[in-house]
């Protein structure tokens, strides 16, 4: 089965990409995909996506060089997600966090920093 | 800070959420929350959803017992996802595959069969 079959995009045409790292499995950031930034991505094997606030193509590492290289792409039994693997060539998040998700949640709901220690509140 | 100061649900009222296997870190399944199914998670520790299809609260096992076992909580820079580290207590799919991205898409876009060999096209 191709690709262009299976996926389901939402109604913005987007669909979900949770970027995981390819050796430590480390879940780096969650972004969103149309077509065509998918297609970029499986041409150049760098993780493009479509930035919703900024409403374009956003290759990731375009401004920062923090590239992306995806060595394996998922999807789910409901093709309406999808998991990348990738080797990042830096921190993935914009605070210079190696992963986006530095913020750990207790059960009792307060949140503390809880990554490189790079990112203040 | 209080995670209901932080987190953003999106126009529908939901987020992102991850799950990831807390030993292995495979991505099991992604699904949605809603600030409701949040709650009885934290409470609970047991993953529980917002079912975008059923349009109701689905806490993940009711039916095949199959619970997530809540280890960890994170959100990211943005607060518009969340990644739960969980033990699951069977397969996570309804496929019976251990996770629901058991589809591999390669760099042509051709979709093959990649996980436990039990889900079937």
């Amino acid at each position: 089965m191709k690709v262009d079959d299976l996926l389901k995009f939402d109604a913005n045409g987007l669909i979900v990409a949770v970027v995981q790292h390819a050796e430590t499995g480390q879940v780096l950031m969650v972004g969103y995909m149309n077509q065509e930034s998918l297609a970029i991505t499986m041409r150049d094997r760098k993780a493009c996506f479509w930035s919703r606030s900024r409403r374009k193509l956003w290759l990731k590492g375009e401004t920062s060089g923090n590239f992306l290289r995806v060595q394996e792409i998922r999807t789910d039994c409901d093709a309406d997600a999808l998991v990348l693997k990738c080797y990042p060539d830096g921190p993935t998040c914009h605070t210079n966090e190696t992963s986006c998700f530095y913020r750990l949640i207790d059960f009792e709901g307060t949140v503390t920093l809880s990554g490189d220690g790079v990112a203040k509140e």
